[in-house]
């Protein structure tokens, strides 16, 4: 039989024990479950960033993974607590945005409202379920561990649910049906009637490499100019031995990003989340 | 059949290839065990902070998991190294206090000796094993590598110790009975005839929250006056919304912490492992 | 029966999505794989520092473990990606030194060419594959996954050729076969006609202890003088609670070994990677 995966990604970090007490629960209600870290680090509260870090792997993990993801500033207050199946895993975690990598794009508003642009850090919207999303508020504190702390729902409510789930308990079971959720903008900018794009930082890896929320497919044409903290570089590069000093790339998400070589581009350019970029036409 | 579970706790950090090399070890002598980290970064040599974050996750773990610590400055010194088993878990590692957790409250010290207050830091007492708690010195070489390095018992000695366990090898045949384990004082700080509470920080955490010994229920009310770092709050809140800009609120492992909204109150308060703090009433 | 074993060697720290969608994409492919990690935190693009690293954990996992190692500046350019199979184990990973731990002492040169000593860094050399060693390059797109991106190797090639192998696919259906493979000079400084030996730091380690590349059992003798920094210290410790300050001993992996007491020697000695050090005997 297979075993069940269930994923884990939090701003939790891991120098403290609070991954290990969700991992402990898990295995004290389903010792089959096969756990799996995607990341505890997470930039603390950078729910949107958990999101898309969250959507990049989801695809390449096992149909009916359950992933469980808190990032959760707001715990203990009224904020939502969600489990949303769809065709191809299921997915736990409060209702924050978090879960946005569940649903499809086309169920997820387009671009930042105009409030935040210039920020460049979205609010989650609240948007009805789409066609093959199932969704509950997790309510019935049956699944729940039996003492419910104020301040760590991680352990509390969302490792026995994801637990119980793990063990074929059905989503219904757990809660009454939920008829929206909040989620981010999809993470997709496009061109406007001039080819050009204005897009932002969406997540900074290890290496200091630039995610951006401009795909790959919207780009107008290969040969393009990225503005960017003050500084104008030329793309695409394929690989990250090409190019000067900067290179552009469509990187491995789809998304194209900008890295420094053998360097750290978010330094070199003191570039933090949410940095606006401008991608236009060469020639 | 259940797989064992065997949880790791060290002082090794995760850029070494030190945790790896305990793990094949591990698995070399039981492929079923199923091995958690619960974490590798305990600060280098602190060992109270480690036994602390192990005393919060075994009571979340499955009965009779084998918790395998290692913060060990003295490895290699005359230092014994021990297994202990209750009737919840196991424990295997250096007789420094870092098997702290083992031990029920009752059997340990309350408070600091009067020599250790001010700087906030315990030394590990011996006290006698409890009723209900066995151990053992590890003395039989049979359940070691066959070589043992001077500097690496958690690869050469710990490691297979918590791995034969798990196969089932009874705790007597590691070693001969030990009578007593060096033992840091119960984290539980107790109120003086006035209701005020001398406390200090055991813990701090990915966040920069602060966690303290004090105890939610040795608390003479809810609502408090912390003062720590120079400065005073108003407590208790029940979550990290609410308070104008620091958090007092008791954590998810019972204990009274201290935190900033949104920010690192390790930081913001210049407060760092020991530093004491004063509870009293309000009104 | 016996679950295999995959470990897991990159660069790409624990804050980004990587190692978990590698993780992903060798469960979808055997989802009885037990994964284990070595290090995601070799430090950016050093390759020698992964190599050596990787060679210390090997001897201690069970026999035919697969290495799946990706520190790989060079990804999508001609560099070759390689599958070794040794009488111990398999490794997977770009062809850059990277593999330098499947080859024996005796297939490696000895000794940094001069043009490199004062760097200390060493550039990886080809050698002709040694008895007991086979090689095949990975070029069977059936055991890639669909889509292969140009940066992301690791999850596209080497996590699906490493799954594949721990479900028995033999090692020359994913390629043809090679002949030679890059590898570092082996680790391994030896004495001068004096008994003088001049090595250099290979790894540093999370408490700041540096890792060189002399060999205990090269030592003219446990008594020497070691000059790194622009300091002499006096050698060997046997344990880090001996010595006055810095503290010089024969590490866990048979290497010599410079420690700060309750301190990081890297930090107080401002040595990096690759720093030179001379031994010599003492009297």
């Amino acid at each position: 039989m297979r075993r069940p995966v269930i994923t884990l990604l939090t701003d939790f970090g891991l120098s403290g024990p609070y991954v290990a007490a969700m991992k402990g629960v898990i295995l004290g209600i389903n010792p089959q479950a096969l756990i799996i870290d995607i990341t505890h680090q997470v930039r603390p509260q950078a729910i949107e960033e958990g999101a898309f870090l969250l959507s990049t792997v989801v695809p390449f993990f096992p149909r009916r993974s359950i992933h469980l993801a808190v990032v959760d500033p707001a715990v203990g207050t009224e904020r939502v607590a969600l489990a949303l199946q769809t065709h191809e895993a299921l997915f736990v975690g409060p209702d924050n945005g978090l879960l946005s990598a569940a649903l499809p794009d086309a169920a997820r508003p387009v671009g930042l409202p105009a409030a935040q642009q210039a920020g460049g850090t979205a609010d989650p919207i609240a948007v009805p379920l789409p066609a093959g999303v199932r969704a509950v508020r997790l309510t019935n504190r049956r699944y729940f561990r039996q003492e419910v702390s104020r301040t760590f729902h991680g352990r509390d409510i969302f490792a026995p649910v994801a637990a119980h789930l793990s063990r074929g308990v059905p989503l219904e079971e757990l809660g009454e049906p939920a008829q929206e959720v909040l989620t981010f903008p999809a993470w997709r900018a496009l061109p406007d009637s001039s080819g050009c794009i204005t897009g932002r930082v969406i997540s900074i890896d290890n290496f200091g490499n630039l995610i951006t929320n401009i795909r790959g497919t919207d780009l107008p044409s290969s040969e393009v100019w990225v503005a960017i903290g003050g500084q104008r570089f030329e793309g695409l590069q394929q690989t990250f031995q090409e190019g000067p000093d900067f290179v552009v790339y469509i990187g491995s998400s789809g998304y194209l990003e900008v890295a420094q070589r053998n360097g750290d581009a978010a330094a070199a350019l003191s570039v933090g989340l949410g940095q606006r970029l401008t991608v236009w036409p060469r020639s």
